[in-house]
């Protein structure tokens, strides 16, 4: 642990985030101390986010901390685990007070709904970067894996795909969109992502494989089949686009952003057709699940075309996707 | 996790370090999947490292991945908790695989001896920074903390204190050594530290309180003083140094080495002199336990001078300390 000016900022975060009974010790000894649940497994899951890559420099300092923690929630969403803890790693060219207190009331704002308690921390001197390792429960063999779809499957995805790349190409100003709300709300997409962790849970037992679509729905869906030795045709007439995305880009624009960008954080999962009946139950979570597709014994990712004939996406082949121009044709 | 060109060096990794029958799942879906012990808690540290600051540039890569993985089994060592897991988030300016293989290969020489298995990790393009979770197991209620120390305890160190600061100032050139292998030993405790796991669990049950000895034994040992709410005195003439320290810098500015200089990564612990004689039993390690002081009522360190009088250091002194010249007259 670190032993510095940066202790007293670190209890600080401590306080912002929820007390659990399972948390024996948090920061401020040379490990925290935390109770396992007997009969359950832990899921464990780490990312770095680095300014100028994961998120533009002038992101600001609440979205930063809604996106770190938001996003590692979104890996555990994905096994269908329940969060519990959380350790932060951030390095900071320097101890900017404002800075640190938007950063922390960001984490805070996603931590509390989502019950985690941030258990240890580092900071340190250096280019700005946020390292966290997130925790959370899962009942012994009821993680959803990616490498269980089967040939039959159907495939669904959670919420609209595609309004996080059209946030982005607004923050980058390649995009720009007279309406204004409907802007904000993709630019939202894309800075304060929503980790779908009670669909996630609730798919346990229903869905053969699950993946959080962080870095686009063919790369990710693409994990799932390689996972499996299986392959898929998805209609990109079925994929859910918003209203927002609509009318910022279009319908055809907005199916490729669907396909090929990234940052949505939804979930894309399969189960057997038989059952596809058990999923009214989480009608009540009010979050879209949409049908986009079947798992084929054909590798790959075939799009089904308006005239019927299926184009053929290789499995990694996302970047030749955006390559290509049919789809903008 | 990432889903990148990394992802077959993180698969690289993953096969450098043990395999362990309680990881269900490592690398290569959203999360790791572990399972704890029953009956035992989980301890869990944090650590970023940052080039230039917490080592030199020019570090080799082997050292990096020794140092990094050692400096947090250090803090797992001072709670006296038994390695299990960890992952790692890497920030590289570029892919470089002779830094990624000799980098893998020094985190395995650290991993394998104490048998933790590296479950997860991220690998992104940036500043070249290392940021490490690890977890271990410790029974439900043995941990040992900062907060135990009592008046009247007995105040020891493992190992010898000071070599590795000679280290950083050799490999800084700010000292020259004639001595070859003094000097190489010196540079090998700053980039190789050894963390004392077995002693640190030897101690559950004897020791009232411990710490690691990263930022230097006055402001270490002032961290379980404050927790305790109790000082020290202290005998600088028991310091244990090393053959090589002394070669190299002579006794006093030894001396000033052992007390104020970080990255020894020794233990320091507190025991009632009662449970003493059982510390006789943690012989079969090798590594020299020295008591240096007592516990006392007193806030702050206080220094036993030759004279017989005490100079009393500020609980969070030892930058004063190294400002003052009195040690040096």
């Amino acid at each position: 642990m670190a032993s510095s000016e940066f202790d007293l900022i670190e209890r600080h975060f401590c306080h912002l985030t929820p007390a659990r009974n399972d948390v024996i010790l948090a920061i401020g000894d040379d490990c925290a101390l935390v109770t396992p649940r007997a009969s359950q497994q832990v899921a464990i899951s780490t990312d770095i986010m680095v300014a100028g890559r994961h998120f533009p420099h002038d992101t600001s300092p609440f979205a930063i901390g809604v996106k770190a923690l938001a996003t590692n929630l979104s890996d555990l969403a994905a096994m269908g685990a329940e969060p519990a803890w959380f350790t932060l790693g951030l390095s900071l060219p320097e101890a900017n007070e404002a800075f640190l207190t938007a950063f922390a009331q960001g984490l805070a704002s996603v931590a509390i709904p989502h019950n985690i308690a941030l258990i240890g921390g580092d900071t340190v001197r250096g280019p700005l970067m946020v390292s966290i390792t997130v925790h959370g429960f899962v009942p012994v063999g009821q993680a959803i894996r990616r490498q269980g779809a089967r040939m039959g499957d159907s495939i669904y995805v959670s919420g609209t795909l595609g309004d996080a790349g059209a946030g982005l190409q607004l923050v980058k100003g390649e995009l720009v969109v007279d309406n204004d709300l409907a802007a904000a709300a993709l630019v939202g997409r894309l800075n304060q992502p929503i980790p779908r962790l009670a669909i996630g849970r609730s798919l346990r037992g229903i869905a053969n494989a699950a993946i959080d679509i962080s870095d686009g729905l063919l790369a990710d869906l693409g994990h799932i089949l390689n996972a499996s030795g299986v392959g898929a045709v998805v209609d990109p007439a079925l994929l859910p686009l918003s209203a927002d995305l609509i009318t910022a880009v279009g319908r055809e624009r907005g199916v490729q952003l669907a396909l090929s960008s990234g940052d949505d954080y939804e979930l894309c999962f399969t189960l057997p057709p038989v059952r596809e009946s058990r999923l009214s139950a989480l009608g009540r979570f009010r979050i879209p699940l949409t049908r986009i597709g079947t798992v084929v014994a054909e590798p790959g990712i075939h799009l089904q075309q308006e005239s019927g004939i299926a184009q053929v996406v290789a499995p990694q082949g996302f970047d030749h996707f955006l390559d290509n121009d049919e789809m903008n044709d």
